[in-house]
């Protein structure tokens, strides 16, 4: 699909008819996933993709589906025939950073006023997310509680020095009540997009 | 272009011809990077497009491109006819969540295990590079340190609620010298992509 056409359709999608992915079609989006930049090609992302219908159904309480459906929604997870855990890991930022061609020459550790790892996982959620849609399929995207986090973990077997981000669910759409949000609209451009200085045009 | 030709085309790059960006292509490139999903749509993120030529090089001496260009690399900033510097603003995300419909019943400000104005800047990031390469053009990153971003800050009147990311380059590419930390090469999908558990294929 063209580029302008996948970003334009893509929304998050809570509701899935249950069919499930074809393997190909979920081997070429994680193939994607992971093709996104990372600070000193660290690469300290990782996915688990979870398939398997009793760690799925885990998941869904986990995730409070129950509690969800009771303010009338749709059972998002459970009706997603695919999860992707996405987790980062500082600890492999830091280690590439004290590599012989990235230390400091003053041996310092190097200060990270901005934690990459965040910023790169956003990176391949994106990418996650615009590939569903290249292969004809919906994502959404929720996170859970640091609670949740804790359980997650322990399901999924998630090493201390990772930290899942969030849950990506794939399917093939079917229908659903949309977020409130959605209604705040997008931002007048001119709020976001500054032309040489804050506030310019 | 096929979103999946974008992908596999994208690459960083640290070297630019010079010649201009239309404007048409820039403002299609920014209304892209402001489609990426943001947690509670707060869109708490900002962009400063920066095409004068005199703030582009104070820009390149607040980077240190003058030390880059001494370790052989080319003038990354000086030959980049637009600089685009992404930011963040926490506090847009946490008065979202203050709103009465994402507001706890127990009224107790919300947690945030994953500081998610970075995930989002880091989809927005992406975005604005995949555009990039749609329009025909390339695109670079970079990160500055601490005393780097207090400097452009001043330079570019950014409020002190909004922080700076780092920079994005865009122009034609020109032959340049790749950051070593490509030869590293991909990691093994295997350590990656995990199936149903850690460490699952």
């Amino acid at each position: 699909m063209e580029f302008a056409k996948v970003v334009r359709s893509r929304r998050m999608v809570r509701h899935y008819t249950g069919e499930p992915v074809a393997e190909e079609g979920l081997a070429r989006i994680m193939d994607t996933a992971r093709r996104g930049p990372s600070a000193g090609f660290s690469q300290g992302l990782a996915f688990v993709v979870v398939t398997e219908a009793d760690l799925r159904s885990k998941i869904a309480h986990i995730a409070e589906e129950p509690e969800y459906v009771r303010r009338r929604f749709e059972p998002w997870l459970s009706s997603a025939p695919v999860h992707v855990v996405c987790c980062v890991s500082e600890a492999a930022y830091r280690r590439r950073y004290e590599e012989p061609d990235k230390r400091k020459p003053s041996g310092k550790p190097r200060a990270w006023p901005v934690p990459y790892w965040y910023v790169d996982g956003g990176c391949a959620l994106m990418l996650l997310l615009l590939a569903a849609v290249d292969e004809g399929l919906a994502a959404g995207f929720l996170d859970l509680d640091p609670q949740g986090y804790v359980q997650l973990r322990r399901l999924l077997d998630i090493p201390e020095e990772v930290v899942p981000i969030g849950l990506v669910t794939l399917g093939y759409p079917a229908p659903d009540r949309r977020s409130g949000s959605v209604a705040r609209g997008l931002r007048p451009l001119g709020e976001v997009v500054h032309r040489n200085h804050w506030g310019g045009a």
